[in-house]
């Protein structure tokens, strides 16, 4: 069994980046539920962020969507958010809801509007100067609907070029983090579809450049944990978007669907050696019918949970038994693990961290949800379109 | 071979109804994008309902969706559409976009908004009566995101009861056709996720209801023509949402996707006597970032096709291959009818209808798509919310 | 909190049965890993079962699958039984393994064939009149690999026909239990392959016609204890095939692939009132590489682990939250019996029943698998085709 | 319209690969269904190899399977295909029938076993030389059905090191094309899954390394056109193994569950600049229940079918439908070509090559099967495992 204050010591240092977009209405194409509550501006999305931080311990970082979070002036959010007691995390572009891109963006058939996405990425690069932020995430939902809407070939060719663009952008220090996506929106074919495509285009581009896993992105029945365990093998794992799908991209609460899932990608994270900060472990949920901040609380314990898990696992004895190819105990190494209730050892963790064992009783206990809910009355909610 | 005078006889005589929100905007979660010349209300849809049916000959009855197309005089909109050369078909309900709905809605928790959804319903069957409709539609989003967030079995009795309202103030010759969905918006359970969940229910209410297949509406690998086969073997098959899918509940273009799918599906209509009027061929479909009015014209145009094919298949070959158990004997039957160009064939039924042999070309030559884009300028544009 | 000790009680009650084909060897198309020691024939199959009753305490049956279990004599086969401490369950029959039925049992285009399938039908209820067994389950190979090889509404008629003549001879207290499959090996339609067909089936036969559920039998994300709860409200659910699944019908052991699933099935079970001797428990399972007696402890073992946790859920405090609407509380009720260590708690049912606490380690130290080694050599070893 | 003449040239230059397991028995896990007529060895295949270039005029060459089709004098065996007018083609490995495997192969846990599988590999290669094929095809079952059972990563270094043994090994003008699979035998994870982790070796090894796309071996929804496009237009694209599928690797004829898919997979073929020796165009597919060398034939007219269609795209129409961004007019400019019958083409290429027009018919005629039927009596037939 290896030792619990080793793990005790590596989940108090673990960090998970929280979206500022969670914190705002989100749905489905049917219908936004609005919440009572729901921040503004970047500035309530942050008082918002820092309070998951301020319940969990683990959550020092907000990651912004531009132009969804576009302030005047970035140092004086980077500022507001260490007053908070957290700091900007990575930079998310968004090339998806322009009325130009109903075609695509830095894949679409015009150079023109090639153009504009490109600017608006070159633009996310100099937000990340001003905020300190390390990385550019890019989703793209580029792809197409129809066989033969387009080429598929020349998006490549594309998005290859501007990709190129981009990255030669990159400061010292800063990485592209590349996300793929099974489908949706497009539903014929998508521009970075997997993590193959992902991986080929960020090793012609560099180091910089890093795949990031989002969880609810592959087809039915993908092994998640393989990918996890080849892209640390080839040193081209950047980060984590954590959510959770029972069909497509659902977006819910990571560990809700399958939390022996989640468990056996953090087994194979700290087994590759990717619990380090090189890899970002970052958030990107809709809480479309859940109270939003006690949603990302529950979300981070629950990828606590799972690290923890992960972290108890007796790699030893699992050597042993892999090595000796005794498929009932390999399997029973890494089960009993799992199987442990590690609640408590979290709550030992929080303790000794200064924090309360039950970071949700103690949210709920504070009145802040009462007092967004009184204040922030008028204006418009922050939303995905805004 | 089959007789093709039978085959276009029975081409002359085909009904396809086309859904009043397909002439609206749409999208997905991420995006909706707006098209030029989109109708701004009822009467603007019939309009352009009114010309897929003045180029395609078989698209006599427009769907219509409440409250979308909510009116204050039914009996006018129905005498308009007379005018326009064609009819109102089916009431589809809504019972998904208002704020009471975040739960569900006769499946919801809460008795007041399962009344308030209830009287929803019971207030299409009234709309139902001033239309002339026969058929009304009911999809529910209903059902829940999380394990345990409501009671399953709970939800079903509530279902039940609902629908057993419904069911009980339809008039002589109405219909109640009840629609099952995989996933969307629900992503946990969904209340009413497969045929049998449907057909379940409608061989308790009774005769009047009937179970509409949604051919977007199932999980990966599905055999729909096999649901189809059952479902008019059981005499419970009221009507197809036709439109296609490569991922999720896509709503492309019916046929785009798997046009060989769709030649099963109508084979296994027709040979199972489903050929009639007492099944609705409808269309349900999004045009996101196609053009609308011939969408729905190349939409009707898969169906003619798919039909065709299906009608000249040879079946005494076909029964004499299955018969004598040859595999591939029966399966060459099949598919050389499906690898057969019928566009020839329904170029000539529509020439002997008067009709245009190509309608796309028709309609583009019209200059309906020019006027409407001058037209209809200011006001608000219809789609999914209005 | 639910009463420890309730759920201690109904887990001493449990009963999961065991297949006399899991015992022997299984594999894939591609190859069958023979194991030492694996019985030759149903006799050390009844040894072996006896075993894993010997040391869980809860697998006091054992199924029985016609040919591969031909005996003799059935009486003296389930006095055999009962001296070794098990009885005999549920007969399976078997239409697949007969050149005869290359193309369908009892849907066979050929009355011929047919009448053979149903012989042997009627031959296992003559066994179940022997063995004192109370259910047959039937799982039908049936299906077409090519559109249009047969046709799919006759192969429903001949299938309806062939249940009858079956259910027909069913005696007092014997049940058909019919299974469902989604594909393999027929690969393009199955002629029962989903529950509704099931259930359709079922309905018309009578209520001695019950539908099973195979936990690995349906489409990629497929809710299944939406179908559990479903049928159970439904009265049709005779019984489980455990086993799981990542892909297809993999056969896997039972809460491999996804525990938390299996727990929601046991939730909806209990919560449902399917936890007495109407619902049939089975294991259904290949272990293909991994020794089989100690995959069928652990089988069993993961079973009650799911149950208990399924019996620690707080139904009181789940039904408040589900009333109240509050996704997260009603969310967190369900996942804090999942995330509890129920371990201990079956280490003491078994101590109360004068058990090993860990089966695993006993089995283990009882030397029966060295035992069976040294023992069962020459022969001809038990597997799918025998 | 593109020139009918000068597709008819490329199809008349068309070479399919046809394999020599084919012809030998083949099932599914529940049942190898015995066919009359079937070969007893390698000799007999390649006789009836032979039959299907006669019928069809592009099936020059045969896959040899080892150790299926071992055989004393390789030299002899390619002297007898050359009498019959045919070639033998590429030589497929078999690291999964032998008891070692059941743990995997060259990913094994045990040297030994690893030293076992690679020599064989080696020895594939002298066989190469021996015959003077180019191509090495590997598909490894290599995997593991429970999580913990091995180490992923582990298994990836071990593949990777056996690989570049074998690569070293590559004589000038030899290649190894690196088959994925989605899963089967393995049920939770296979080493080589994607076409992510084909790709990433190969482009480790080098040139010679290449990855071949088997049709049914991937997730449900995967794009594969979009995979043959990107493999393309990274010059890793060695070859095709076809075959079609409903569900998982279902090995269907090619073009009988989606022939849409086949054209379009063609179609991207054609345009990225892979109609040419360099990609490998073979067959990979199990005719359990019809007749085999007919089968055979309907698929590699299936090929020849959608290979038409894919040649007969109007690419100029295409291209400037694509660049105006009329999603519409592109779409219809691939799906004429895909509704067009090719047929009366396809027999026009045949007959002026010298061959019946209609393959099937003329083998039927030919005698052929009353003749091996009559002549391959006693002995054992050839399958999967001899």
């Amino acid at each position: 069994m290896p030792d619990p204050s080793a793990a005790k010591a590596a989940l108090a240092a673990q960090k998970i980046e929280t979206p500022s977009w969670a914190y705002g209405n989100s749905g489905t194409r049917f219908k936004v539920f609005a919440q009572p509550g729901v921040p503004r501006d970047p500035w309530e999305k942050l008082r918002d962020a820092a309070k998951v931080h301020e319940f969990t311990g683990v959550a020092p970082t907000v990651a912004l969507h531009i132009p969804w979070d576009k302030v005047d002036d970035y140092g004086k959010l980077a500022a507001f958010a260490r007053e908070l007691g957290v700091s900007l995390g990575a930079i998310n572009s968004n090339t998806f809801q322009d009325d130009d891109y109903k075609l695509g963006s830095i894949c679409h058939p015009e150079a023109a509007v090639r153009r504009k996405a490109l600017d608006h990425l070159l633009e996310c690069v100099d937000i990340m100067d001003a905020t300190g932020s390390r990385d550019l995430k890019l989703w793209f939902a580029d792809g197409t609907n129809y066989p033969g809407q387009d080429d598929l070939r020349q998006r490549q060719d594309r998005l290859a070029e501007g990709l190129a663009e981009v990255y030669a952008r990159l400061g010292d220090g800063q990485r592209m983090l590349l996300e793929y996506k099974f489908f949706e929106p497009a539903f014929y074919a998508t521009d970075v579809p997997d993590w193959g495509t992902a991986y080929a285009h960020c090793l012609k581009l560099g180091e910089k450049a890093q795949v990031v896993v989002d969880t609810g992105h592959h087809a039915p029945g993908t092994n998640i944990e393989f990918i996890v365990a080849t892209l640390l093998r080839e040193n081209k794992l950047g980060g984590f978007d954590f959510n959770s799908r029972f069909y497509a991209d659902d977006d819910l609460m990571v560990g809700a669907a399958d939390p022996f899932q989640l468990f056996r990608i953090m087994y194979e994270v700290i087994r590759g050696g990717g619990y380090t900060s090189d890899v970002a472990f970052m958030l990107d949920q809709c809480h479309n019918i859940e109270a939003k901040i006690p949603a990302i609380i529950r979300s981070v314990m629950n990828v606590q949970e799972a690290t923890a898990k992960a972290l108890l696992v007796d790699r030893d004895a699992l050597a042993v038994a892999q090595r000796s190819g005794d498929v009932l105990e390999a399997n029973a190494a890494l089960m009993d693990a799992y199987n442990t209730d590690v609640r408590p050892l979290l709550a030992e963790v929080r303790q000794e961290t200064g924090l309360d064992p039950d970071p949700i009783a103690a949210y709920h206990r504070s009145g802040w949800q009462q007092h967004i809910t009184a204040e922030r009355v008028g204006g418009t909610q922050a939303g995905w379109g805004a």
